[in-house]
């Protein structure tokens, strides 16, 4: 591991130079982009297991497709390293996920490699099936559309829905099944098990492989001869009486499972596949982690390890024993907490065991987590189906994913308005993932919902307090939204869980020139900032409000602001668009106060990545820019 | 069908009535509840087709189960009015979805015997499985929950992801798949024809039948014989050999087909199944239309038929002829137009062709037009990927529905900004299907996501303008929102298709006093508002501006507006909180313009079912409504 010796990489820029090597050589490429993949990441760090687990896939689809007319679609933007890599972007590498370095998922912003946005799971079948019918209408027959989808992203809806729709028009797709047996930390639910099952009857496959490689021999793989093959086909089915193959159920015709670790073999089937007419699908298992051994060993650790020394596999997670817990955990351990209490509380998350902390319950309280896979709009209505009955569910979804459950959050939960609490972890610019990750739509989106209670904690004891809180009787659908990261707390973050009045601010600091409100832990900054003005001897006199709920508003509290104050501030981590600072304007425009808002969050367009500090420095919702904004007024 | 002899009708107020029959007299009743529903929906129009072919169902499901302890969980109300009749509501139901009367769907808030929200599809299993894993964590073993699905919601992905998780918990959740071969026009896609086969495999779900039987005749299906069973069952399978049903592959036990429409087989069944322990689905054919002969004939036609003859058959539609066209038509026939000319253009609906008109091009242009089943978000990233290969997909949306689209559109489309169109049609207060179907959150959803424009039409020319505009070239993602229901113009529809500058408002009538800015055709009733009040001798001078684009706003209109006047009102048919009108008021207090905006639109409330006037007049945002607010300033 620890050489540096990439001879067949070095002479690699792009998929063209991939194509000219012999076959026999790709066994050895692939071993050297591994390396470099390895390398790379142990010093700046990323997605390493699904990376390596799909660079034999990566590198026979380029050295198979004409690539970039060709268009390979992955699902989830995790493993496409290794064609980042391949297709012109090895030698900036070093500057993945960086602020103004190449981005954390393909991005067609980036390169004409990269055919689509990925950051959310699932929706590469359906962005694919439109290429390839797009490319039937704009008579460009000869252009191959992939998509790559792992098994995880197959358990949500929108694969399922592209699925469904694939034999309905003329097309040659073909999708790739990346069943790694997991997906961020493991698969979950019925297609697990169905893909399971389907290895056992390799008989049909092997036989149908063998009569298809004899045909294609025969050049009998062309387009006027298909439905000869079909009948074929359909002849073997009957020959081994009542297959059913989903796939095949649904007109897909289906080829596997192969080894997709194999990169000659990838060649062979993609050679054979790739011109065959109409709709297919490739079942291909892999391993994550793939030929890196700690990774292989644990891949749910070397997802996104961050740094590591790549030759003892020593993860250098540095001493965070005197940091501030991460909010992600005071959620796991406080719902801990709340459901020895209370017996209605169960906890549910889409796939992200590990990343919202909910494994915590998962292993003190096995019976009362579940983990649905990815599909958060069923996150979301069966907790609504649950709450309907009795229990009371905290749902934890990222909000940005939480996008994907806005109609079941809306006609599942907020029309009854179930006793639900809905928990936004990574709410606010998330940092190195990026334009698809930033969970900075919620508050405006979910604001206009009737019924709904939105808030949001200043700091870790605040977070306990309205988890408290949400689960007490009579509360309906609450949605709390804290962001990824540590808190601002040490020792002292396990507070007593209090009742938060629903619906009530408070007063972080008294002042007489200028209010700050703040929705979030973004009054932390706000109290920086004026603690730095004070030290610089700026003599405005700052209050500070944590209002907490953005939905209801306390009112009282916005009396006393707007009868004081001439120039309020508010600020979030968030779309200033429709935002919380809006709901402020609103309330203060219905009331005839003549308060000027000035209201500071995300201006009107998609941030990109980098570290937190510096999106909020690009964004203007900084100690600096609150600092400006203060002294301006 | 005339006869008005309801002789067990008559004695059965709830389902503990029912269950008093003796199980030869129900294929009566189901006749005697059929002639009911066809002689109620003639004089009020509401879902016939759907609601006639689950009588024996319904009846079945009241008569084997204990409801409303047990669950029946509807997906999709259409399908319910049987079980309304059957539960307590006979005699209101000649109230159904009016103003005050009984709702469209089945709601909690009605009826102990309406579990859960079903206006959007495919919600059922998820909730049923929160409900049967409640149940078990409850102790309430003996609770049956039952979810009832259509083939056509079968499609939708929430669907799958529920079916996905059936067997990760423990629960005992009877799944009935209401299988007749369409949605609301008809099924589509690749889950139809996989049922569709499912059929022929009839050997091994009879065998397994008659064992069942006889298992159960010898009292071995309680819960610790189980795992006997499924030994057997796996038994029954090998010797069949390669059988592999999706759903016994997610380890949900499969029973059919099965006529859905035999009354006594269907209590035989249920009575069966009902108490059998783990998850299974019990698939059904039905008749949509059933014992109706013209809406078996065209069950289309006859979802929702509107008043009619019971005995001819004769719709009552009235002349129209005078009428000016609906919204949707003026949609259809232009789409249809401006795809001659621009050959990129394709048109995709989610199942509704027929509700926005798509049927014109389907019809005219069959390959240009895709309907992909009940799936909101595939249908939005299908056409992500079409824009992103050079096509320009017309995706048409009820506004309600594409709530489900929510991250779609963020995240496939707007991203990228590729060039689609979404058509929103049902924006705004709907009218009788309620509270679940009013497309009342886009504005304020869509507002904050960067890239997209926004617009809105007053009248049918303004609606052609919109989108010959949005397909000329590089105006990225565009939503046009526009009612349900007709326009306000007759033969002068057909304008020129011309370009609007993207962000223009227009002033419809000056005035000096007070500005009325409207978004949509709401701007109607604003001049209604002005003419009536002009009648009435009020000498306030109103000016209209018709803003045209919620985004991006035309600042140089606002810049002007706010030079002339101290007070606007602005008017949408949508949540008033975070919309349009908050547009607006954010752009004056971030131009420190020292304009009172008073912001008209609906109240933080669900609002249910009604006439759209009705609605309107209790959302405030009636003529009556306008006037007052213009005349208080």
């Amino acid at each position: 591991m620890s050489t540096d010796n990439l001879e067949l990489l070095d002479k690699i820029q792009y998929p063209e130079d991939l194509r000219q090597l012999p076959v026999e050589q790709l066994p050895e490429l692939c071993a050297e982009l591994r390396q470099d993949i390895v390398k790379e990441l142990s010093v700046n760090p990323g997605h390493l297991a699904s990376s390596l687990g799909v660079v034999e896939l990566t590198v026979a689809m380029h050295y198979t497709l004409n690539t970039p007319y060709d268009r390979i679609v992955w699902d989830v933007g995790h493993q496409a390293y290794g064609h980042k890599i391949l297709t012109g972007r090895k030698d900036q590498f070093y500057t993945n996920r960086k602020l103004g370095g190449i981005r954390p998922f393909p991005s067609p912003k980036e390169s004409e490699y990269d055919t689509f946005t990925c950051g959310h799971a699932s929706n590469s079948i359906s962005v694919a099936l439109g290429m390839a019918v797009a490319a039937h209408k704009n008579n460009e027959p000869d252009r191959h559309v992939v998509a790559v989808i792992g098994d995880g992203a197959m358990s949500g809806g929108l694969a399922f829905e592209g699925l469904n729709n694939v034999s309905s028009s003329p097309n040659d797709l073909l999708i790739i099944l990346n069943d790694n047996d997991m997906s961020i930390d493991r698969a979950v639910g019925g297609m697990e098990k169905y893909l399971l099952n389907l290895d056992t009857n390799a008989t049909y496959n092997r036989l149908r492989d063998r009569a298809s490689k004899w045909l294609h021999s025969k050049g009998y793989l062309n387009d006027d001869r298909r439905k000869g093959l079909i009948r074929l086909n359909n002849a073997i089915k009957s020959a081994l009486a009542h297959q059913q193959n989903i796939f095949e159920g649904m007109n897909i015709r289906y080829f596997g499972p192969f080894d997709g670790n194999d990169v000659v073999e990838l060649v062979r089937i993609l050679n054979q596949l790739k011109d065959m007419r109409g709709p297919k699908l490739l079942h291909l298992h892999t391993v994550k982690g793939k030929g890196y051994k700690p990774a292989e060993e644990a891949a749910t650790i070397w997802h996104a390890p961050g740094k590591f020394d790549p030759d003892t596999g020593e993860r250098l997670t540095g001493d965070t024993s005197q940091q501030p817990l991460r909010y992600q955990d005071v959620f796991g351990r406080t719902l801990v907490e709340l459901a020895k209490q209370n017996p209605k509380i169960v906890g549910v998350t889409p796939a992200m065991p590990t990343g919202c902390s909910l494994d915590i319950m998962m292993h003190e309280m096995p019976d009362r987590a579940f983990d649905v896979g990815i599909a958060e709009g069923h996150a979301v209505t069966f907790s609504a189906g649950m709450a309907k009955d009795g229990l009371l569910p905290f749902c934890n979804i990222y909000s940005a994913f939480a996008q994907r459950a806005y109609d079941n959050i809306v006609h599942d939960a907020a029309i009854l308005n179930l006793p639900l609490v809905l928990c936004f972890d990574r709410a606010g610019l998330v940092g190195e993932d990026g334009a698809t990750h930033h969970g900075v739509l919620d508050i405006a989106a979910l604001r206009p919902v009737p019924n709904l209670t939105l808030c949001s904690p200043m700091d870790e004891c605040e977070l306990r307090r309205m988890m408290y809180t949400a689960q007490l009787p009579d509360k309906g659908t609450v949605v709390i939204r804290y962001p990824r990261g540590r808190g601002v707390r040490r020792d002292d973050w396990q507070c007593a869980l209090e009742e938060i009045p629903v619906g009530k601010g408070r007063c972080i600091r008294e002042g007489d020139d200028v209010a700050v409100l703040s929705y979030g832990p973004i009054g932390n900054d706000v109290e920086k900032a004026i603690e730095q003005l004070k030290a610089e001897g700026c003599t405005t006199s700052v209050a500070h409000y944590d209002m907490r709920f953005c939905k209801p508003l306390d009112e009282e509290l916005l009396q006393n602001i707007a009868a004081k104050f001439k120039r309020i501030i508010t600020i979030e981590d968030a779309q200033r668009t429709g935002g919380f600072g809006s709901a402020v304007l609103e309330w203060m425009s219905d009331n005839d106060k003549p308060v000027k808002v000035v209201r500071m969050g995300i201006p009107d367009r998609f941030i990109e990545h980098g570290t937190v500090p510096e999106l909020h420095h690009i964004a203007g919702i900084d100690v600096e820019a609150i600092k400006a904004e203060i002294t301006k007024g």
